[in-house]
């Protein structure tokens, strides 16, 4: 059998375990991924593009695992009530090709994505940050605050979104959690005094919503919104000020704040720094950016770790996906061996 | 809800509507996706390999529906009990790029095979013909035999398989459905006097299981084991005798028996003939082939075809894969609806 998690399934394991302790774990098992980069097989995700979105799958594998996730990003969606981004994924034993995992992922993915910035932003931002704004009150805002509390103690937040009650939301969901939030009337009143940025904005369009003369010396950016081709966030003269870190660069430079950049613009792997590799911050006046796309690798790490939580509990449950044929030669047999009086021309 | 269609909700459909009318229902299924192939997009499968197997994704969109297969290749996998190939599916609705079903395709996929198969014999084969030999009596075979029966008719097969249990299994499978079938001592006695000759052996290494001496003119051959690099069936110079057919030409001279040819070997695409814009079988004396590989838009086709069938009905199942939240920007407020009082942080 193989095993699935549904949506129920793994908001009740993330809630009976802590969204904080879940987070700072999945953030641990980022790190043990980027500490080993190059076990990965990596491909560029593979696109079905329509006018009004597009579905996409992400493989990759580590040799003894493979897995993928399918996800989309309709932007019209929200207009008829429905999510911009769901997704699923899929878990696979490589030494015999049968898949061990179906899960959720609209969850998952938001839980990844912020464990994901906030693993880059302890390796990335100034040690001493105690404050970070954050543009975009959508689906990704809370699970942001949330993992950056759970990894670097940050606990004092700025809001703005375009939509107030956006933001309401946000801060309606955030202020019980013990978080100190300020709601801000601009982008440029968010921002002042963070020592982080984040942005997550979810528009499908060349957008600024950070320009140059907003961000000063020693702010780390966490670009999360941009993450399709001719979606950004960031102005260009700050991209060019900014000490950029990527997670595939092959990936990041089509999709990510660097594709407004020329395609040699120099960009540091996230992995090599974690490896010490290559550097990272280079000091306290540093403007560094994490321009996030969101990579297989993550996804891959991301239902490796739900599976490690949930297999045997009742978290996970059997779905019937493979058959199981006495003789695996025998496939048709199947066919006949129940109710076969059904069969029209069994003898 | 996501509709799911597992391996016994499938077994009893085909079981309910019989396999007969079943194949042929999608063997029509197919001819209209051959009729419209340009509507479809195509991609080469993705394939993640390694020294054992490959697991692969196959995906195609119609721009109405986006649909894909995740499926393996393990022949080391039958001498530990397990089949060489297993697979599941999924569609997903363009228009929002929601996912609206999963099925198990290990079955689905034999089907499909044989639909696909008898589907091109029909352009593709004398019609006088009466006999198939079947070489190769593994997963495959009986479902081409009652495809072939359901769309062309076909009654007598003559079986071979380097595995006499194996074609011991198939016969007792086939006697009792009411096909007239010997049993051969050697290839070469099991397609003497056949008509149309089906290759479904599962070697993964150049093989000759045919060589042109073995076949007459006329004959029509449907290889259908040949599927992946290094893996083939037929001898060149038989190849070389043939009218050749294929599905989709980018795919099929990587995968196929013409991977052996010239990569500018002449071939004819089979959805030119099934829309009239090329000439199938050249007359009586003509050796057609089918060099079958498998292409997403089948895999596409046969999910279509299942989910039209089990929408609604007791055959699908409603898995719990799509979050719905009551506003689409707040996902997080998920975690926090149920048992509230087990959110460790909650005020």
């Amino acid at each position: 059998m193989v095993d699935f998690v549904s949506v129920s399934n793994i908001l009740n394991l993330v809630r009976d375990i802590g969204p904080e302790p879940f987070l700072k774990g999945l953030a641990g098992a980022m790190e043990d991924s980027y500490r080993r980069w190059q076990s990965f097989e990596k491909v560029a995700r593979i696109g079905s593009h329509t006018r009004d979105g597009v579905i996409e799958l992400m493989p990759t594998s580590d040799g003894q695992t493979y897995g993928f996730k399918c996800v989309n990003c309709h932007p019209v969606n929200t207009a008829s009530g429905l999510q911009t981004v769901v997704a699923f994924g899929v878990l696979s034993d490589v030494a015999t090709g049968y898949p061990v995992l179906v899960s959720e992922m609209t969850v998952l993915t938001a839980l990844r994505t912020a464990a994901m910035s906030a693993m880059a932003a302890r390796h990335l931002a100034r040690p001493d940050s105690t404050t970070m704004a954050i543009i975009g009150s959508g689906a990704q805002c809370e699970f942001q605050a949330l993992a950056f509390r759970a990894v670097l103690g940050i606990n004092r937040l700025r809001l703005y979104d375009i939509d107030a009650r956006a933001t309401e939301k946000a801060r309606a969901n955030l202020v019980p959690l013990g978080f100190e939030v300020t709601t801000a009337p601009s982008a440029e009143a968010a921002v002042a005094g963070a020592d982080i940025v984040t942005t997550v904005t979810a528009d499908k369009q060349f957008a600024t919503i950070l320009s140059d003369n907003m961000i000063g010396a020693g702010v780390h950016l966490n670009a999360v919104g941009g993450d399709c081709p001719g979606k950004t966030e960031l102005a260009p003269p700050l991209l060019h000020r900014a000490n950029i870190f990527v997670e595939y660069p092959e990936q990041t430079r089509v999709e990510g704040e660097i594709q407004q950049l020329a395609p040699d613009h120099p960009v540091t792997e996230l992995w090599q720094v974690i490896t010490g590799a290559a550097a990272g911050r280079r000091g306290p006046q540093d403007v560094t950016l994490f321009d996030s796309v969101g990579f297989a690798v993550e996804d891959f790490t991301a239902l490796t770790y739900l599976h490690d939580l949930a297999r045997g509990t009742g978290y996970a449950e059997d779905i019937e996906l493979l058959p199981d044929p006495a003789d695996p030669r025998d496939l048709f047999g199947l066919l006949g061996k129940a109710r076969p009086d059904r069969n029209p021309r069994a003898a």
